[in-house]
């Protein structure tokens, strides 16, 4: 094992009704006024805006909107966010949404306490220094930014898809009621079923060290998505099936399967990032057009963490059946596997701008414009 | 899934060497003196009381010294330690050592900040509402104390072994070098084997609801914690062994295993702890005494939890061979398995003390004497 440091300070609220709650904790923190950043109609429709709102109100807190958010947030709306977080000299921002709605709220979280501008920090990795406490509540299982230090933001002018890290950003608290996953729909279950197995899989196939009991905590969050994806998929308002795909969708991304496995690195979402940042597809479904492809171009540098998964997942003896497996598997719950079913022609495009993160992120000496352009081939 | 809360802030810091860090990490903190608790003479002998002495000397933090803590802690030298916590105005605890050490620090710590004797804090659940940090150099792999907020204290003159629990004893940074722990002797291997996976199965066999990760994590666990004890007893400075049976000991308890299962309690610690008050047995060695027992009698109440703990743990298809499973594990590895093998006769003086927790963790309608008695007549 590789020496490691695991700090995750977010308090999880798991359960029923457990977004009640919400007013009193942020009473009970000293909170007078949140900016609230939600998505689009959605929370409106199933009533967890008035809710919400209503809570605030109860508990004398007062509240900014800032609605509008995009499944792929942008840094323009992300800027506008900052501005009123200033102007109106929030303490905190209450993120009420899915993974994209935190990822926005987290960096207004850090714009909020800076003069420096927010697109810095993604673009040269300036070190983040302070950040507003942020709070949320989730309605989407899929990226686990509730319980980590990361957010994506794309800028929508040089369509760059990047990413911070600090400590200063993991959720102070979460609130995380499967009941409010019900109204996802069956094509964002599948979306957000690829996405947590990426976050699993990622260092778990490209791991140095790779120990045994990371290698099973890995399976094992795996083995309960793909079991719960096909019960939801059927009946969606299923508690425990929809309870433990949350649980175990935070924890892929939450460290925890990381801690010592040494010199793992994010391949999938490095080229997936691209597609979502010219295309505006969900970031699920341009992880299941790589992730396939990608396997098969990688197979042979990793062969002991491929044949434990093929034997592990899918009961293969054989890990070269892997790929094929694993598309098999995102084809059957409906998400996209190849570039041409979403009509997606320019592979010159998507390169040049896995590139940008590729050189980011140091792995532009493997991951040359060919090798990029040889895998998104295996991805048509 | 049962509705549940996750908050763990302890900082891990794990790997070789990383003792070294411990006084840059207290200055960075601003600790300016320390009471430096630890054991026996074992952390002189391995050199480390020297290192900490001169990394705290280097990063100009003062000391007390608090040695001596027993390896079932006991209260009158946890009094000691608050007294000289309190005379010196101290900021903080450093324990260096296992889990006594750990448990008699955080003991320590609350005691400090309050003018209230401790023992009314185990005895009678009265609430902590503040603690000294504390600070840890974890040499012994087994009981999970580094990240989390329990401590187990024994007083001495009543022969009561009792617990507390609260959000300000998490230790504020927990040190976990592998390498520290090549000095543990094959018993206290197999005892730390058996205590974590106690720490696994106790609420994994109780459990009302028993969600599939908490499974999964669960059995991850106890799948490390077997394979590495073999290779441990084998080549006691295997450092991956060392590094995986280390983390996988901090994950049986960190509060991970138990989100959602709903119900779950600890009654082979409730026996083991009356056992080790009575008789100064190690805590592992009591614990390997009583599981056994404890299964049989418990193995029709849970039934598809002892059928898939057979199944992967010991690769039995019938789940009545369980008990007989983990007892020739147990003697395998070196732990007694039978009251007799430890010259243990009195049942009933056992009971009876017995019966003080379960009057605690409100368990005496289901414990009763008699029931305890039928268990630890099961471990003659």
């Amino acid at each position: 094992m590789e020496n490691f440091e695991f700090h995750n300070p977010t308090k999880i609220i798991f359960g029923k009704k457990t977004e009640e709650k919400i007013g009193e904790i942020l009473k009970n923190d000293g909170i007078k006024k949140v900016l609230f950043v939600y998505g689009k109609e959605s929370i409106k429709k199933t009533g967890l805006f008035d809710k919400v709102i209503n809570l605030l109100n109860q508990n004398g807190i007062e509240y900014i909107l800032h609605g509008g958010v995009k499944s792929n947030p942008v840094l323009s709306h992300t800027r506008e966010g900052i501005q009123k977080a200033k102007e109106n000299n929030v303490d905190a921002v209450l993120a009420v949404g899915g993974g994209s709605v935190i990822d926005e709220a987290k960096a207004i979280a850090v714009g909020a306490k800076t003069d420096k501008d927010i697109w810095i920090y993604f673009e040269r990795g300036e070190e983040i220094k302070s950040a507003l406490p942020v709070y949320d509540i989730l309605t989407l299982a899929a990226t686990g930014t509730e319980m980590n230090g990361y957010a994506v933001i794309t800028n929508e002018e040089t369509k760059e898809k990047l990413s911070i890290s600090s400590i200063y950003i993991y959720p102070k608290v979460s609130i995380l009621n499967p009941e409010l996953t019900y109204t996802v729909p069956k094509e964002y279950v599948a979306y957000s079923a690829v996405d947590i197995t990426a976050h699993s899989v990622e260092w778990y196939f490209t791991c140095k060290v790779c120990p045994n009991i990371q290698n099973r905590l890995v399976e094992s969050i795996v083995k309960t998505i793909k079991e719960t994806t096909d019960i939801i998929l059927k009946e969606p308002t299923n508690y425990n099936a929809r309870a433990e795909f949350m649980w175990a969708s935070t924890l892929a991304l939450n460290g925890i399967t990381r801690t010592g496995v040494g010199g793992g690195y994010f391949p999938n979402h490095m080229i997936a990032h691209s597609i979502g940042a010219l295309y505006d597809l969900p970031h699920g479904a341009c992880l299941s057009i790589v992730i396939p492809a990608w396997t098969k171009w990688y197979l042979e540098n990793n062969k002991p963490q491929f044949k434990r998964f093929a034997k592990e997942i899918f009961n293969l003896d054989d890990y070269t059946k892997l790929p094929q497996a694993i598309k098999e598997w995102f084809s059957s719950i409906g998400a996209p596997v190849s570039l041409s079913e979403v009509g997606i022609k320019d592979i010159d495009a998507i390169a040049d701008n896995v590139m940008i993160t590729a050189k980011l992120w140091n792995l532009d000496k493997i991951y040359t414009k060919e090798v990029i352009k040889e895998i998104l081939n295996l991805a048509r």
